[in-house]
């Protein structure tokens, strides 16, 4: 693991990366989000805070990357069907939402992305890109077998289900049941379908 | 407006009320929803803390009156059919949650709402309960019209227009073009409809 000195400086240590992941989903799960704190994660973490900082811009940067970009290596669903594939994205979403580390997170995570510039152009981008890529794909099959037009809005409906989830899942914590992503996939299936 | 002392202290002056609502706006919009502490709107009251405090258990509950129980004055939409209906609800939706004030506040105040576990149990209560009330009588209407069944979940959906306005509208944060309410209606009105 060590390795000769650049005149960067030392190379960094992935032992380091993966130690302040866990201690950030760690702490996450045992003390919410608000009391996450950086300082709280290098100590948890065994590192200095600078060994953070040289990793991440800050707070909300370490937060998504520990809870949210762990998922989507699943293989996007290819039921035949759209309200099908649909129900499998949804319940994709509704387990990563749901997820307890994820479930601590998000409301505030959200809440400091928007507060903050930068971040805040990148919500999109960041929280939604892999699930756009996802529906995306789906999007193109159904295309393709007829079942909705092409310029059927992806954005709005990938917000809908995110949000859909969110509310029903992420705000009131209530555990999902396992009908909720069929019948969501259901009625929005049938809401954009046009045979 | 002086009233004479009973035995249980000064009665509420209706104007330190009105003062600090504004108050409570006027920062959200100026400062955002994180600074706008309860020391700060005191301030610009010109009340003391203690005077927030007597009418309001915390910020969040503050900041929940100040921003989002000023609407639903509105009559509920009869509009003869399901989609328009909705239209007229979402856009009711987009509004509010597009409104200076309530877009400054909304990810900050559902992230303290969810981190408090007496806000918590009350989110579907206090933030949902009027817009159900109005969703539950358009329902009615679909149901004797046979537009839709009786048992369709109504907290379902409820949370699937707000999820979308508040992911689409309030996150991002982008103008909401004039076509939105109508288009997600008809989504949803579309993959409810049983005729």
């Amino acid at each position: 693991m060590s390795s000769v000195p650049s005149p960067k400086g030392r190379p960094r240590d992935p032992r380091s990366h993966e130690a302040i992941v866990s201690a950030a989903i760690e702490l996450l799960i045992e003390v919410g989000y608000a009391a996450t704190s950086i300082g709280a994660v290098a100590a948890r973490a065994g590192v200095g805070k600078d060994t953070v900082y040289r990793r991440w811009r800050g707070k909300p940067e370490l937060v998504f990357e520990a809870v949210f970009t762990t998922t989507d290596q699943a293989p996007i669903p290819d039921t035949g069907t759209l309200a099908e594939d649909l129900t499998a994205l949804l319940q994709g979403l509704i387990d990563e939402f749901h997820a307890p580390a994820a479930a601590a997170a998000l409301p505030g995570l959200l809440a400091d992305f928007t507060a903050d510039p930068v971040l805040k152009s990148r919500i999109r981008s960041d929280f939604l890109a892999p699930s756009k890529e996802r529906l995306l794909v789906v999007f193109q099959r159904a295309v393709a077998r007829g079942e909705i037009a092409a310029d059927t809005p992806v954005d709005l409906v990938l917000d809908t289900l995110a949000g859909a989830v969110f509310f029903h899942v992420g705000l009131v914590g209530q555990d999902p049941d396992r009908e909720l992503a069929g019948r969501l996939a259901a009625v929005i299936a049938k809401g954009i379908e046009i045979r």
